[in-house]
């Protein structure tokens, strides 16, 4: 057997080491166009803040030590330029000495990831005008930092551009943001990133929502931004963090099928449609776990699956790849934003029947000093109850309970299974009712009836004078340090003896602050005959639906 | 309706919350023989430390405001003294007037808790000798701990013990802890307290195990605690922390079953014997759930599930309880020991066909500063890949681990499954490759045959002379470092053109730090057609059967 696989970081890099795990006597090559093999992608970011202070602890191992080890060839700065299907073999172009020379194979894998968007901006080529793919880009922004930057503009507020964002205010940057949704994280659900926004204007991070870069120029003081609003951006650097696209061009020359997004077509197998041919990682086409639909999640985590799984594959044991979930978490400052499974946008699209519930926990016993607050949206199916998908924001332990209910997805669990989940307690760790049971609780007392929820946005869509009743159940102090327009205030405790005030004719749109108080009025007026139901969340969800700036 | 309920924490104070919340109507009493409800036990020791300082921070909620709010009539300093079954009415007694009065019911919940053993030792009841359950026994431990404790004695060192020894050298007291059994931890295998011993050691805790206290004498000092080995330690303040019994006295003279360890039967619905009469929390006899056998669990968590399933019950609603999985956590000093599910030793009482894999990975991303180890054993079905149980040890993210295995026992999820979670990475939360997929890896190759793996103590137990050859394959200086006695250095890298050296006719046990460099060793011998097993977590597994001391 001789294998080649195109690409040796994430996907390449774990297919070639399991590749050799499983045979001794296969001849595996690996070409790679840069110069590092496997380096630690995600952690770019932190080297240019200074988090990571050494460049070696980002190369996660080299090509002499894959030699060694694993008794591969390994070709860096080698570039494959094309491949012959019907000859099964590639041509290579080594960087060095231009040489172009053959190489055939039994098996190819292709992982040659995916390449930072470069839309058509006037002034895009200036110099201190960049993109953060690998070690030579990370390398010219840090040397940038290091001679000294006032001002820097992050274009895009996806996931790697908030980590740029949180690195360059540690290094003293007065940093912008500029994204053309209008919401940061565009994978969550916008109301989810309200805490994130929050974050950012404390430290003192300018975002733009809405508007896109529509030109760079050169200045005296370095780079001006020209917005689409018409507004300049005066910046010593700028980064490009608009997205990614798949490295297809080696496949669609070749004539394998892609997708309508670029990515590279695979079968659950990870094989092309050349059946010699696997793909695996960024540049490939996967199924949505939740949905069943392709889609393309360029993320460290699947792309080191896939070479596993391709590289058993080739070697003919036939393991499916189930597709992936988005399962997904960034830090912003002292904040964290973690999804898993569908977003509630996603199974709008879809036309996808769903509901959704918020909670406010903390992340342990709140008798216990350090808690730390946290919102945890779930979204399920209203018939059958199984959890679809996952969103969390906040401080400590956010990650676990996205990984929690990212098993829970993938083992199909309902909410009702939720409630049953028996996590670790002890008050440094979590509460006697997790989160996750908490938001199963919510959940399941809406499916079985008991807890009629309406969510705040629909109440506040509709006209004033057809909203339902609005009966905030705080306390007066609660009451008046801000509360939903037009709310009437009857603290719960006082609601069995003033029932008198609600009216009977109406429906009754019921809140707290964070929805549990809200829960217990709106049973104690079902109850009484009242058609009552609880604002999800509380006022705390009515914030997140407030951003800063509006 | 009228429900009483007798006992007012955790799991009596869940059921008569949600009673209320199923019923506006019913008449609801409950019955608490203490002056407090619904305190927080699990932050009890933390109250003597300091860490909370506030006594009002442990009363989660007090009689007013469970009245004010749930409607509820609360009833303190209360005792249950008999149920008249036939009748159907209890007789309390008042304990501030000591006046006897009858209450009947439609149905009746116990909740009474388990109350600590005291085991018949001379001197138990000398002041100074404690036991922890409640508020008021932690005053008087706290109250003579302010006064000024030099020494301290625990007896016992299960979850509440060693959480009292933390506490009690952060209060600068020399601390002993006496063991009976000849380890840490009890409901744990041993080797995976061996972290915890050598923490305890290095904040200058004296561990004596396979020891018991047989008398408690008054001396000028304070106390003299008598062990059984003959040795005598002096202390101000004796803790006895050797386990609970369920509260069951109320039950048996009322002629309930109870089963063979004291603890209240109840069927799945945490029905007693009697249809009208329910039981819930530490006092009752549950089903493991991994197992199927009856069990007795005395956590917070499955008590404050179990009141609320049990007043789902009584309002008609047939909720099963799916018994407990024992997941249970306990932080010592900056080391985190957590479990889900079975353990080998429970595993091996019962007979029951298993194997382990042990992984030592980092709880995130090596080349992201702050990585803390942690060491993580699994135990699953060698015939389905069926995961049985989980325990981890480590700093940060052990609770996350556990929580994840958690959720994956109680999908009935196999070591195939953990292969393909797909939980959230970013450098500070986990890595691409999280502990959880590299335990799914390791477990999953053992299964499929790709992975043979020897446990160390197999290896150990066997007589010298029929010890497989053992090949160690770190490197030089890693080997000189510490080794297996009897081990031969090739390392891994040279151990392709070195197999000259591995003879050829005898079983070959190979070994590195953590397991896998000695995986792929273990792939090169067997295509070489040696036969070779791995040391499942290489010499870190080695050493955890190496406590301190022995």
């Amino acid at each position: 057997m001789k294998l080649l696989i195109v690409g040796g970081v994430a996907g390449g890099a774990s297919a070639a080491a399991r590749a050799r795990r499983l045979s001794e006597d296969a001849e595996i090559i690996v070409f790679e166009r840069g110069p590092d093999v496997s380096f630690a992608n995600c952690g770019l970011p932190y080297y240019v803040g200074g988090e990571i202070a050494e460049r070696g602890k980002l190369l996660i191992t080299t090509p002499e030590r894959l030699r060694a080890r694993f008794n591969l060839d390994v070709r860096t700065r080698s570039s494959v330029e094309a491949i012959d299907r019907s000859a099964k073999k590639i041509r290579v172009r080594d960087l060095a000495s231009q040489r172009e020379y053959e190489e055939s194979y039994d098996k190819l894998i292709l992982a040659p990831g995916a390449a930072p968007l470069r839309p058509p901006i006037h002034g895009i080529d200036l110099p201190g005008v960049f993109t953060l793919r690998n070690l030579h880009d990370v390398d010219l922004i840090k040397a940038r930092v290091d001679r000294g930057v006032k001002q820097a503009v992050v274009v895009g507020a996806g996931f790697i551009g908030l980590e740029l964002v949180e690195n360059f205010v540690k290094r003293g940057i007065a940093t912008t943001v500029v994204e053309l949704q209008d919401q940061v994280l565009p994978p969550f659900d916008k109301e989810m990133t309200t805490p994130i926004l929050q974050t950012l204007s404390q430290k003192e991070v300018t975002v733009l929502l809405g508007q896109s870069a529509e030109s760079f120029e050169q200045d005296t003081d370095g780079l001006v931004v020209g917005l689409k609003s018409g507004q300049r951006l005066t910046a010593q650097l700028v980064i490009l963090g608009v997205g990614v696209r798949p490295e297809n061009k080696l496949a669609v020359n070749a004539g394998l099928d892609v997708g309508p997004r670029g990515g590279i077509r695979v079968n659950e197998f990870l094989q092309t449609s050349d059946r010699d041919i696997y793909a695996v990682g960024d540049a490939i086409e996967i199924k949505d776990f939740v949905s069943g639909d392709p889609t393309q999640v360029p993320l460290a985590g699947p792309a080191n699956r896939q070479g596993r799984i391709a590289a058993d594959n080739l070697f003919g044991r036939s393991i499916g790849y189930r597709g992936t979930q988005g399962t997904a978490i960034v830090g912003v400052f002292e904040r964290t934003a973690a999804m898993t499974g569908a977003s509630e946008k996603s199974l709008r699209r879809a036309g996808r029947p769903h509901r959704k519930v918020y909670i406010h926990p903390a992340n342990h016993a709140g008798y216990y000093p350090g808690a730390e607050p946290m919102t945890l949206k779930i979204l399920f199916d209203p018939a059958t109850g199984r959890l679809l998908g996952a969103q969390a924001v906040g401080g400590a332990g956010v990650d676990k309970r996205i990984d929690v209910l990212a098993v829970a997805i993938q083992a199909g669990m309902t909410v009702f299974d939720l409630e049953e989940m028996e996590l670790a307690y002890a008050p440094q760790y979590g509460s006697a009712k997790d989160p996750v049971n908490m938001a199963g609780f919510v959940a399941a007392g809406l499916l079985r009836g008991d807890h009629p929820q309406i969510d705040v946005e629909t109440v506040l869509a509709a006209p004033i004078d057809q909203r339902p009743f609005l009966l905030d159940v705080r306390t007066p102090s609660e009451f008046s340090a801000g509360h939903i327009a037009g709310a009437v205030n009857v603290p719960v405790d006082d609601l069995r003896s003033r029932l008198n005030e609600i009216p009977s004719n109406r429906e009754i749109a019921v809140y707290c602050q964070v929805g549990q108080r809200g829960y217990l009025a709106t049973r104690i007026l079902r109850q009484r005959g009242f058609s009552a139901s609880n604002i999800g969340g509380g006022y705390k969800t009515f914030q997140l639906f407030q951003p800063p700036g509006t």
